[in-house]
């Protein structure tokens, strides 16, 4: 038997749509997984979401079910799902679900695959949940801290060292939105000019995160593709980016496809107050909003026991 | 009297068109000024290349009016210009001249600005020679190095340090491109698929310019936008990119609007053999081609006598 965590992430950090992402410390989902004495891969147990048991329907089951085909295996398993965060939150759920599982069974099988040969098979389940074959959150969630995926075909992604100590803050409005639906809504074609503009602010942020220059980072966490477009199905959107910018968030926007959003911090910026005046907005139109503080996280999927 | 160099260089890198560029040590050209006892700017000479001496009409006196007129001053200036490679070569000609005699009437007035905010006048320079606003060139040949221009509207240009001592080869096959009708064959709008790759290469790009990961670097220095439209107007530009791949370059793509094109090598590689094979490609269908093997330039723009 063995139970690993698997952490949240933020994908996109504003310009890098399908590209970037990182993993968080403070909410993801535990994963425990168990040898069968058969070829079975049954779902005992899913806690925090209202998400299918059958083995062919569930992001978990059939990433594992890609690595074993990939070892020629007929190992089952059981498995049980603790989701500590809601699927369509925005913030990687059936990511969390596939790097966990498919990190798990490795684990227990004494790591046939090294963890970055992991991400194809978490990749598998991904697709399946989010109808899009995209690793900006299963990337970090596998492997911890800023992942971008230069190439999908062949796959490459890599790993960006931040030199600034940042932390970030989560808020989750309590609407769900599902991203197969908001991939849609976004424009297959876009200008010259829109695509330039966000390959300058990419450049920013990759830059930026390498010599720790927070203020480039905040003009270069800036979205011109998906935030015009998203941001209306996100109860008072407007209203917490002035609230974090005004406390000296060194860069903010929507999470994934929503409807989370999040604000990175140095220690110039003041967390506790617009985690205050955050609360307060939310509070005065009676809406139930989640807000988190947290870590960028370092390790991606971890044993815990 | 003063004479100062203006470094060539080479915009794009691949993927972050009109927003990057490096300067090179080995060619540029030579500006000459000298205060004149009345308010009028004069050309005196050109060598090298058939420009204006209207000077309404030139780049060079157009982006020096522009710092005259931000300083409220009437002091009038004869100008000569020595061009050590042609205009048309996609190696940054306009660029070289505008920011050369900003930078050289800034260093005779004592200079009233700091390098970088000559930045702004030399692009008004380049802007009449280009039918556009672009700085991938103009901020190289200033400042030296690799520039990023991550926005234009405000005006946001960082340097990023190369971790990795690179060497340059530059292809410039005698044909001329002008850039405003180069420009025209760009698509207006594009994919977001081809969107997406074309920022996960920028990102990979800067990334493994920081980490000196040449591997990373000759994946990322790839172009989905322009290369494809541009190639077919540069001589045997296929077989060049071939050859210099084969023998190790870390990077290949076409300079600027064309028809150079560049090739980055680190010590692994064989510029020597690239060079011969080149050579030799032209020679066999009796075509011109320059080859010059160079260093990136750290410097910009330079005082030499």
């Amino acid at each position: 038997m063995i139970k690993v965590f698997a952490p949240a992430s933020v994908a996109n950090i504003g310009c890098g749509y399908d590209t970037m992402g990182f993993a968080v410390t403070e909410i993801g989902e535990e994963i425990q997984v168990t040898k069968r004495p058969d070829d079975k891969l049954v779902i005992n147990e899913i806690v925090g979401a209202d998400l299918s048991y059958n083995p062919e329907q569930n992001v978990a089951t059939i990433a594992i079910q890609s690595l074993l085909d990939a070892l020629r295996t007929t190992q089952g398993f059981d498995i049980s799902i603790h989701k500590f965060f809601k699927p369509g939150s925005g913030l990687g759920s059936s990511a969390s679900s596939a790097a966990g599982a498919v990190f798990a069974v490795n684990e227990l099988l004494n790591r046939p695959f090294k963890r970055e040969e992991l991400l194809q098979f978490a990749l598998e389940g991904e697709a399946f949940a989010s109808s899009s074959y995209h690793a900006d959150n299963v990337a970090p969630s596998l492997l911890g801290g800023v992942q971008v995926i230069r190439s999908y075909n062949p796959l490459d992604v890599f790993r960006v060292e931040m030199k600034s100590k940042l932390e970030v803050l989560l808020i989750f409005p309590d609407v769900e939105v599902k991203t197969a639906e908001s991939k849609k809504l976004l424009p297959t074609n876009i200008s010259m000019q829109t695509a330039r503009n966000q390959w300058g602010n990419v450049a920013g942020l990759i830059h930026a995160f390498h010599i720790g220059d927070n203020k480039l980072l905040r003009s270069s966490i800036m979205d011109l593709i998906a935030e015009p477009v998203r941001k209306s199905a996100i109860p008072k959107y407007e209203e917490v980016k002035r609230i974090v910018l005004q406390h000296g968030s060194v860069g903010f926007n929507i999470s994934g496809s929503g409807p989370s959003m999040f604000a990175l911090f140095d220690l110039d910026g003041d967390i506790e107050q617009s985690i205050d005046d955050i609360s307060g907005l939310y509070q005065d139109c009676d809406f139930d909003c989640k807000i988190y503080r947290s870590k960028i996280d370092l390790v991606g999927c971890k044993v815990i026991s």
